[in-house]
């Protein structure tokens, strides 16, 4: 081994909260753990909002991704407990609720229809009058038409929940490397760990990209291989809320979101003042600009849900990019190229999805075997080019490999 | 003298652009001079956008203020040359003229009315229609109906200015004491410099309250003796303006107003590509919050001017005091207590009036007496309450001192 070098049983390429997680675990499961990353804990869950939203962010098509977020979100509470039993660091979870409201005819209209979808689906939701909503939420706008009470749909501070996990890694033993991922290195047709921007080698049994919208930028891993996760940029505000009488209840007490203008806005109150307001979806590749106006654009229908938002101070404006894959659900699992695993492309999930992205990858990692409510996600189901595969190599689990052509679907 | 204490000529209360220039033109006229602020260069030039605008702002019966900016105006190329040179410092002096639009009738027939002001007063501004004015301003929006061309109102870099003024007055000899003033010492009916919120003194044969917003709330002052300054809130953006074959011309080339919805908006477009949108106007007493409301309203009502703004990175939020007096303009002078002066209340004209100001304030403190430029703003015309003042003081300048009752007249 190379000086600087480093060998353990898992290298995980991402300090963000999935790359995290799955160090966690990972370490929790007895392997040795390396996390690359330049700013571990850093990533999209410092811009993000951190709504738990299983069920109000239900789409048409995603039944397969529903399932998958309503286990994560079922996992939530003792995920919390032990994490933060585990780093000794609030998450800032907090059992809020959600209210989508309408604004106008269009909007009810969009919104009785995730409705009667949520319905079919066996979730529970409740429709509420404009005046059902402001008697709940007395910060809305008199505009407010109509509205669905989703009870379980929660939040949690993303950045406190990366802290956390940072804490939870280091004190079960997880190595960070303190650079970059330059290169994936294939030895005897299987990954091998990687080659640091440093010179210096990070080598292990098994090698997890989870590195986000960079996940299929990294040099070395075999062309086709990876399926497309590409950047969606979130511009995102933080704002803070007046304390009244020991709490910050008066301005929201739960997350309020809308559609307006066909963009979708949402106000996340948090438990120690901060409100959120998210957020634009640009895609706009690497951009990461905080622009006018994106800000203009988020406190313009911010103002128009909750017109006393413009009483509040205005702390902090910052932009992220969601990693998305062509269905907008994640890619957890083993790959074709054998000893490379991937946890990435969570897009607007990451935060609702990391405890069921942990438990998953630490059972891979340790046993071989992907559980099952995890199964419909792996690369797999964008067929993994084995053609780019050197001649050499055997896939791992070939079982999981019959696939045909690469399919490219846009979102 | 007490340990770390001090005794110069001059001591100046407030470090921003006005104590500064007082200080660098004190010390030219070989005044041992110190000034007194935790943090010299700060101020409302920190927030200013540096609008140089005589001719723009004119007001109906604000003809005294008009001769004072008019003077101060046509002395900027010859201060900022001076400034330059002696501190090796750029200003970021740009004569680029400005552009006041009207988006709708009312603001064109108030527009017109400005022009006719304008030409009563010998200035000299040009009628444009809005096609002329998207002509030279090719950003605009297509609701412009017409404008003003002001070629005379330039503009320049505050926060530089202030650097400048820093850096002249550091190479002419002048003393900064960074500490905040606590009191103001008076002694034999005299003032004699201040007392240091560390314990210590720095005496001086003339005292100078030069502290914006700040300055008729130093402690030890006679009641009565200053009139009142009070903070009026601004809200400012930066904006980057993309680089285009070298220039930033192609997003604006000058200073680009307008009065939207009755709140004044203005675009300076800096030579660097900074792009400073300002300004909210808000008597909130000392809150210098940055709210979500302020930075809605200036991007809403930027956008409306030019809806280009929209594609910029916004690159800072900021908010600061403009210090402003009963009828807007500042106070030059002397005070009823001897050895005491003041510089302060520049309101919406600090930046345009620093070199005025500082040839006054070097002339006052060298010889004793004010420049006629200057002469009808002496604190004297709001009425300095001599009933105060120890009956042992001989008021300084007693022939500037026959005033009667307070005048209190609100802006």
């Amino acid at each position: 081994m190379r000086a600087g070098s480093t060998h353990s049983d898992v290298a995980v390429v991402g300090g963000g909260i999935i790359g995290l997680v799955t160090a966690w675990r990972a370490a929790q499961r007895g392997l040795s753990t390396t996390v690359i990353d330049p700013e571990p804990g850093g990533g999209a869950a410092r811009v993000a909002a951190g709504m738990l939203a299983a069920v109000t962010e239900l789409h048409y098509g995603e039944e397969a991704l529903l399932a998958l977020n309503l286990a994560s979100s079922a996992r939530y509470p003792d995920f919390v407990a032990e994490l933060e039993k585990a780093s000794g660091q609030e998450t800032g979870y907090r059992p809020c609720g959600t209210l989508a409201v309408a604004l106008d005819a269009d909007d009810r209209a969009h919104l009785r229809e995730l409705h009667a979808l949520q319905q079919r689906c066996g979730l529970e939701s409740q429709w509420l009058t404009g005046r059902e909503c402001r008697r709940l939420e007395p910060m809305l706008a008199p505009s407010v038409r109509g509205g669905l009470r989703i009870d379980a749909d929660h939040q949690t501070d993303p950045r406190r929940l990366a802290t956390a996990l940072l804490l939870a890694c280091e004190r079960a033993g997880v190595v960070f490397r303190r650079a970059a991922a330059a290169e994936l290195t294939v030895e005897r047709g299987r990954a091998a760990g990687v080659r640091l921007d440093d010179g210096t080698r990070a080598e292990a049994g098994q090698t997890v990209l989870a590195a986000g919208s960079w996940t299929s930028r990294l040099a070395g891993v075999p062309e086709g291989l990876l399926p497309p996760v590409r950047p969606v940029k979130g511009q995102v505000l933080r704002l803070r809320m007046p304390r009244r009488d020991g709490t910050y209840g008066p301005f929201l007490s739960r997350t309020v979101r809308a559609v307006v203008r066909g963009g979708s806005v949402y106000l996340v109150p948090r438990a120690n003042g901060e409100l959120v307001i998210g957020a634009t979806s640009e895609e706009l590749g690497w951009d990461t600009t905080v622009t006018a106006g994106g800000v203009y654009e988020l406190l313009r229908d911010a103002h128009e849900l909750a017109p006393g938002v413009t009483e509040l101070p205005l702390t902090e404006t910052s932009a992220g990019l969601r990693p998305a894959t062509p269905d907008n659900a994640p890619v957890i699992g083993p790959t074709a190229l054998p000893d490379l695993r991937l946890a990435a492309g969570h897009y607007r999930n990451g935060v609702l999805l990391t405890p069921v992205t942990g438990d998953a990858m630490g059972e891979l990692l340790a046993t071989g075997e992907l559980p099952e409510v995890a199964r419909a996600f792996t690369p797999e189901r964008f067929g993994g080019d084995e053609a780019a595969l050197p001649s050499a190599q055997v896939p791992y689990g070939s079982e999981q490999s019959k696939h045909g052509e690469p399919q490219e679907r846009s979102a």
